[in-house]
């Protein structure tokens, strides 16, 4: 990869005390600027104010926030319970804090001393740091095969939706990390960047990525994506996933939906690229899926984004509709399974996407596999 | 029709002159505030400004201003040639500007005064406006007659796309008028509006005609209708054209076409609402419209709106991509004639779409007819 920007997230030792180092997000596209953590109730505020974001990033930033407060000697305990209810949503992010949490816990059990313990809680929140890395670099490697197979003449034109790669990841993200691929292997002709309204996500932060990678890309409207299509411009979709029901449905960004069925229409590839942990069994079909409506001024008003020079973090809201408009707001889309060509995961991918499919690749008793060389993997 | 607001142009007689006074749509929809133009550069300067606006509605506002100049006894040939060239690419306005020009004309020629030659100008105006306004009652009427065959359980929600009502029209204008004869019905359950990026026509003009006749409507991103479409809580599309080729192909506002092709998977009449003067027999086939690509900063910028108390009329362009991000920008995108389900003209509906009934209703020698009782007329 030809990325030498900023480091997303690190862990700096310092002569005055470990910190955990972060890419200020809100500041992004205009500016990077890192934001040093030197405690959990930082990072809460960091995690708060979205200066970091992604659910598998989140869940990185977690564990090393436990880290942090094991390495400062504070209440390690406390410094969880407030980390883990940081975003309420955020399931990776509980999960990353309550695995840091609980090796840190053995160690003290086991009657290791502060500063071992401490060590064993950033020694895990590392692994889980590098699994997280591990994952992302396996869905690239498989994505990038899958697309060899699919669309054989190369030097591709892919569309994508919404923000995937290292800026929510702790490797180089899902559907992004394939993108990656595809270009440092030299066969990326353009991406598309949908600009992912209502908050721009693809505007600010997927062309931020891409910037960083030096590929040819272009933002587009969202629904400027059906003239490309029309045009025969879209030679892949790839997107990443919020949650995949048992059935193979996908939850993901609001405006995925109607590129699976745009996709559909013009017999183009529709990917999905998400780790096994996206797949949730307990939720048997996509109707399941409860859509989270989001406040109306996120469509009513635009923010600006954050301006050097102005002084705040961010601008307030300008209006655009007439005061008092109603809008309807939801934060995801369901897209069933019929219309997902393909889910990549870092175990292999799934084609056809059925129950059965879904089933065989994700269950719990499965061990890591890769994909074979002739065809796809109908795990 | 309960709309009681200001008025979108009017002709004023004053005691110091005629004057062509505006509602300033730059200020919509925080403020609504008359612009008078009291000579035809100040009228070039409103048209520039966007201050008015709209195919049809910058026809009638040439014919005006013609009529302006002449009762001014100002130099009409003049003025109309900067009143025609004032936006070189709106066809409509200067058909209106030559044809008011024309009449103004053949009065001088016969001998009139030039007080009596400027009554002329100014009645071949009103006609122009009357004359738009009677084609969108025709089609507010056939359109609705068309939703009660398509949907005859009526209590219809409808979705749209860009803006389509009084701010483009010298009546109540196209898809919208369909819309507004529906809710005068009481059979308008709730308007979908698309917000309509990169310039948000909907979120902001559409909005405000829905506000000023009390209809239920929701502000949408573009690519959330899908959601709705998913939902079942679509029951007809509405759009408007900007150009209708010979085959029945609909050029319109990019993002009519990903609504087309999601309207079509689920089983949605998408319904297109344009005079006949929209058809361009000349362009024989979707494939010959040629889209232009507009301004990249469009889309990677937001220029926020007049806002009260500001100074500017309109803010400058905030940066939300990175700088230098390329963009693609098509202004249109081409909806092929199979995905129509309807054209509605003043002169009757065209349904099916074929390059037949769309030359049988709209050739130049075909007399007015209205839709029979039964069924749709295949013109």
């Amino acid at each position: 990869m030809a990325d030498h920007g900023v480091p997303v997230l690190r862990w700096a030792e310092l002569s005055e005390g470990p910190k955990l180092v972060l890419l200020d997000q809100t500041r992004l596209p205009a500016e990077e600027v890192e934001l040093a953590c030197e405690d959990v109730p930082a990072l809460v505020a960091a995690i708060r104010d979205l200066s970091v974001r992604g659910a598998p990033l989140l869940g990185v930033a977690g564990g090393y926030g436990v880290a942090l407060a094991a390495a400062r000697g504070h209440d390690v305990a406390e410094a969880a319970d407030r980390l883990a209810s940081a975003r309420p949503t955020a399931v990776n992010l509980a999960a990353g804090v309550r695995r840091v949490e609980s090796a840190y816990r053995a160690a003290v059990d086991e009657g290791a001393a502060t500063e071992r313990s401490a060590a064993v809680a950033l020694a895990e929140a590392r692994a889980l740091h590098e699994e997280d890395a591990e994952a992302s670099t396996c869905m690239a490697q498989l994505g990038r095969d899958l697309l060899g197979e699919l669309l054989p003449e190369g030097r591709l034109r892919l569309l994508t939706h919404c923000n995937t790669g290292i800026l929510v990841s702790g490797g180089r993200g899902t559907a992004f990390a394939v993108i990656s691929a595809v270009h440092s292997a030299g066969e990326l002709r353009r991406l598309w960047v949908d600009e992912t309204r209502p908050l721009l996500q693809g505007a600010r932060l997927t062309a931020y990525e891409a910037t960083r990678e030096g590929m040819a890309y272009s933002v587009l409207a969202d629904s400027a994506a059906g003239s490309l299509f029309a045009a025969g411009e879209v030679d892949a979709v790839l997107i990443g996933a919020d949650r995949i029901a048992a059935d193979g449905s996908v939850a993901n960004k609001v405006g995925s939906y109607p590129l699976a069925v745009l996709a559909r229409h013009h017999g183009v590839p529709f990917v999905v690229v998400a780790p096994v942990t996206t797949v949730d069994a307990a939720t048997e079909r996509g109707a399941d899926i409860v859509v989270e409506q989001r406040p109306a001024e996120e469509v009513t008003q635009i923010s600006s984004p954050y301006q050097p020079g102005r002084g705040s973090a961010r601008g307030a809201g300008v209006q655009m509709a007439p005061v008092g408009a109603e809008a309807y707001n939801p934060a995801f889309d369901v897209t069933p399974p019929e219309l997902v060509t393909a889910i990549v995961t870092e175990r292999g991918v799934i084609s056809p996407v059925t129950r059965e499919t879904v089933a065989g690749l994700c269950s719990p008793s499965r061990t890591r596999t890769s994909r074979s060389g002739n065809g796809m993997m109908n795990a």
